[in-house]
């Protein structure tokens, strides 16, 4: 029998992705659920919902809570955070190297160090000195990774890779996809983990 | 020693409501902590943001996700569920009566009929009949009650209340107030319980 997966599919733009980022590893292993790291683009989605910029930028009391709720969140995992001055900042290099990471196997070290240095660090990772630090740090070629992110091949199966977020029905970040369920936002990590160990409770008739 | 104490603000056409509504109680209880429940209506927060509508209606990707997380989740918590053939639905009649309630001891069990009427057996609770039909089932005087919640003075009272929502930073329902945090969504209901027992945890630093 094969081990149950589920798709991650993340931003490295989006705040509530980075809490997800930085605990999704451990809670799937103590779950015995492989991880099927995606990251895409959420500019694009969101542009066909209408908005051009962050809804928690276009929507003033939502952001101002947001940034309260991913201080309280951050303190509840025991995880570092820091208001980053830039909100939201371009995160199309960082998706870039991710794909290349989810074909070579560091995927995982690589986004969770991206990830701290933007939400904890106040790293501004659009910036190529930037991604290449954070590689030559997980012991990388920096600049042979980027030339990869950087090639016609993987800038268009990212394009594709988030138009096919658009058509799965994803509308935000972290988001989970099991067995064709979708699961949205980081609060719902451990409900798309029990799913994909066949935990489908039961709806209450009337 | 006063007993810990939350506000509970909900609407009874939201949804997400409904699930809360049915479970805070019990929550409440085990956790020791006091429930002040605060109807309001979402309209007029939803148009000071640009919305005439739910925004699950105006986006239609998170109208559907929302309608099967909603099932999934009545599910998990053991509560019926049947999508309504309308929604959102006109609450301002519910939520009047739900003030009245608030104020004489009985607002926990009309909400929770209220909410099953419409999130469980799609009855229209925008209409006279059905509000008095739960209110008489609950053993109340329902036209007197029904009274009440149509005197100026209480229409007044409601209007106050979803002002003060909107001044306060709410943006959507349910969500909870504890010593000025605010919580949103039935997802935060253990986290704005486990503030008012003073469990506040700390930021980690870098």
């Amino acid at each position: 029998m094969s081990r149950p997966c589920i798709e991650f599919w993340f931003e490295f733009a989006s705040t509530y992705s980075y809490l997800t980022v930085m605990r999704i590893g451990e809670a799937a292993r103590k779950a015995g659920v492989d991880v099927e790291w995606k990251p895409f683009l959420l500019g694009p989605v969101f542009l066909a919902l209408g908005w051009n910029d962050s809804p928690f930028n276009i929507y003033p009391p939502k952001g101002r809570y947001m940034w309260r709720d991913l201080e309280r969140l951050a303190a509840k995992y025991g995880q570092p955070f820091r208001k980053p001055s830039g909100f939201p900042r371009n995160s199309l290099l960082a998706a870039r190297v991710a794909l290349v990471g989810a074909d070579e196997g560091w995927v995982e070290r690589f986004s969770r160090a991206a990830m701290k240095a933007n939400f904890a660090d106040d790293r501004d990772i659009s910036q190529h000195e930037v991604i290449a630090d954070i590689l030559a740090r997980e012991g990388l070629d920096a600049e042979a990774v980027i030339g990869r992110a950087q090639s016609d091949a993987n800038k268009l199966a990212l394009r594709c890779q988030t138009e096919r977020a658009a058509e799965l029905g994803l509308f935000g970040a972290p988001s989970f996809r099991v067995d064709g369920e979708l699961f949205w936002g980081n609060d719902r990590l451990e409900d798309a983990l029990a799913w994909a160990r066949g935990e489908h409770p039961a709806p209450v008739m009337r």
